[in-house]
C-alpha cells in the first residue's frame, strides 16, 4: 500500500518508522485545512498498516507548527459573511478531531519539538507519547492575547499537565521553552543542540523496536481507556487482552527468548 | 454598583483589579462564618462586574489563612448541645460551598499566599488560577492531628496536586514551605522577599491585562470543564465557543491589531 | 485475633504497625498465586484490627518484587493446554483485584522499595500511601518487551503518574532509579542509604502515630473518593464525617489538647 499523496506535509518511510514533516516553512508550518486533511489520510494509512510500529512528527525549517492558519480563517470569515453560520465552527472542530485522532494512533507517536510550539502546534505536541524538545523551543497558548481563546488546544492542555498548570497558562498568556516545558510536563526530554536531539530520537525509537509490536498497540488502548473507563472494567478488558497476548506468536517468542536468555525476535 | 460592605475582609479596587484582604490578623485570618458569607457577597459582586478581570486574594498581618475559626467551632458545638443535629455539618458545608464559588469566579483568582497557608487556607489556596507564594510560608493540613478530617478541603488538594501527593499529606499531616509548594505543584511561583512577591504580582496583572477579557472568561469555563465532561463534548461546546469569540468585538480586534502589528486595545 | 499462616510473606506486628515482608528471595520475591492469597488474608486481618495504623510492606533480601511468578505462568500455560480458556485470565485478574483492595486498605500503606520493583511490584507500590525509595531501587515495565502486556498494572500506574508519563513508560519499556521514580512522582522520597531509609521509615510511622486512627481512616476514604464521584457528593459525605469526627471522642480529646496546649492521647 503506497503511503497518500500529500502536498503540505512529507512523508518518508523507513523500515517499521514513518516520518511525518510539516513542510509549510515559508508560515511556520501553520496547521491549515489542507494538512489537517492530508494528516488524517496519513492516519488511515497508519492503522491499515501495522508494521509501522512509530509515527516521527517534526516541522521543516526548524519550527514545530506555529498554530493556526490565517489564510483559513480568513475564509471562514468570508464564507460567514455570505451566511455559512457554521464556517468557524467546523473549521475550529476539524482540527480538535484531527488531534483526538493523533492521540488514538495505534503506532507510538513521537513530537520532534523545535522553534515555535504555539497554539495548534502545543495542541498537537500534547497528545504524542514520546516528547523530545529543544532546549530553545517556545510554547505558548497565545489565542486569548488575540481575542480568541485556545478551543480545541486547551482539552489536551489539560490532559497533558493538569488543571493546576494549564489554567494560568490559558489565563496569562504565559510563554516556555523546552526547559521549562518538561518542567510543566509537557515535553519527556529536551536536548540543547540538534545532534543530541536526534541521538534522543535514536534512543527512543531502538526502546519501541525491543517492544512486541501487538503487545505496544494493545498497551496504548489500555492506557488511554484508563481515565474513561471505571477501574473495574479497565482490569478485566485487560486480563482478556493480557490472555489473548500471553497465547499469541509474540508471547510465545516472548517467554522462549526470556528462557533462552536471547532477545526476542518479533518480525 | 458600589462594592458589598465588610466588616472581616477588606476591599479595593484599583481598574480592572478587585484587591481582597482576609483581615482579622489577630487570628491570623481564621475563615469565620463571617468571613465566609462576605466572601460569598464579594462573589456576587465579581459575577456583576466583568469590567474587574482579577481578583487579587491575600491576608493581613503577614498570614494568609490559619484555618477553621475555633469560636464558630464553640458556637456549633452549643447548637449540637441544644439539639440541632445539623450543625456541624452546616457550618462545615458551607466553607466548601464558598471555595466550590471561589474556583468558578469569572475574573482571575491570584493568591499572595504568605505566613500560614493552613487547612482551610490551604484549600482556598488550591482554587486560584495563579498562586504566588513567599518562600517561607507555611501550608499543612493539620485536621488528623486535632481528631477532625479536612472534610471540605481534601477535594480541592486532591484536584490540586494529584491523589499520589495528596494521600500522603492528608494522612501524615506534612508541613512543608513555599518551596515545597512550587515542587508539589501548589503554587506556580515563589519569591523569597515581599518586594519579590509584589513584583511578580505585577508581571501577572499585566499578563492577563494583554489577554481579551471575555476570551479569558470562556476559557476559564473552558478549562473546568475538561475533567467533568466527555472529551467529545468539550470540543464541540469549546468550537462553539470559538465560533462566537472570533466574530465578537474582541475577535474584530484582536485580528485588526494582529495585522496592523499593534497591541489590541480591548477597553 | 491471631495474625495469618503464611508461606511466602513474613509478618510481624509492633504496636500500632504491621510489617508485612515478601519473603521469596530466591526468585527476588516474584508475586506468587499463593503470596496473592496471603496478602489478601493479610487485609482481611488489617480490616478486622483497627489498632493497626500503618502496614509497612518490603521484600526480603534487597528486593521489593521483580514481577510475576514463572511457574505460575508456566501452570496457566498446562491448563489452558487442557482445555481451561479462563486460566490466564483468572490469574491475571486475580492480582488486580489484591492490588485494588490493597489500595482502600483502612491502614496507612507504606512501601519501602529497595532492588527490583518491576512490573506487578511496580503496580503494587503505586498503591502505597507513602512511597520511600532507595536511590539504586530499579523500577520499570517490562511487559512489552517480553512480548506481553501490563495489564492488571498500567491503570494504576497512569492514576499515579499520569497519562502523560505513563504512556511514555508503558510503550518504550524504559527503565529507572529511585532518583528518577520520585521525579515521576512514583514516591515520595529517596534515601542513598539503608540507615536513611529506615530513618525515614521511622519518622513516618510517627507523623502517622500523632494523627487521630479514626480520622486517618475517614480521610482516607474521602481521599480516594474524589476521583470516582461528583465535587458536591463528595462535600456532602466529607461533611457529614466532619460532624461525625468533630462530636466523636477523638474530636472531643483534639480539640481538648488543642486548649490545653498539650499532645492528644488517641489510644
Amino acid at each position: 500500500m503506497t503511503l497518500p499523496e500529500t502536498e503540505t506535509i512529507t512523508l518518508n518511510r523507513d523500515g517499521s518508522t514513518l516520518s511525518v514533516t510539516l513542510n509549510r516553512p515559508q508560515s511556520r508550518n501553520a496547521m491549515s485545512l489542507t494538512m489537517v486533511d492530508e494528516l488524517m489520510a496519513v492516519f488511515d494509512w497508519v492503522e491499515a498498516n501495522p508494521d509501522v510500529r512509530a509515527v516521527v512528527l517534526r516541522g521543516a525549517g526548524g519550527h514545530f507548527c506555529a498554530g493556526g492558519d490565517i489564510k483559513d480563517m480568513a475564509g471562514a470569515r468570508q464564507q460567514a459573511a455570505a451566511g455559512d453560520d457554521q464556517a468557524f465552527f467546523t473549521l475550529n472542530r476539524r482540527f480538535g478531531a484531527m488531534v483526538s485522532r493523533a492521540e488514538r494512533l495505534p503506532a507510538v507517536l513521537v513530537c520532534m519539538l523545535e522553534g515555535a510550539v504555539l497554539g495548534g502546534g502545543f495542541g498537537l505536541a500534547c497528545v504524542s507519547d514520546v516528547a523530545l524538545a529543544a532546549g530553545d523551543a517556545r510554547f505558548g497558548l497565545p489565542e486569548t492575547g488575540l481575542g480568541v481563546i485556545p478551543a480545541q488546544i486547551a482539552p489536551f492542555v489539560v490532559r497533558r499537565i493538569g488543571l493546576t498548570q494549564a489554567r494560568r497558562l490559558a489565563l496569562t498568556g504565559g510563554r516556555f521553552d523546552g526547559h521549562g516545558a518538561q518542567a510543566l510536563g509537557v515535553v519527556h526530554e529536551v536536548a540543547d543542540s540538534t545532534e543530541e536531539l536526534e541521538q534522543r530520537l535514536r534512543q527512543v525509537l531502538e526502546q519501541i523496536r525491543r517492544c512486541a509490536p501487538h503487545a505496544n498497540r494493545v498497551t496504548k488502548q489500555l492506557v488511554l481507556s484508563v481515565d474513561e473507563q471505571p477501574l473495574d472494567a479497565v482490569l478485566d478488558q485487560a486480563a482478556r487482552d493480557f490472555a489473548d497476548a500471553v497465547t499469541s506468536e509474540e508471547g510465545q517468542e516472548g517467554t522462549l527468548a526470556f528462557v533462552q536468555k536471547r532477545a526476542p525476535d518479533w518480525t
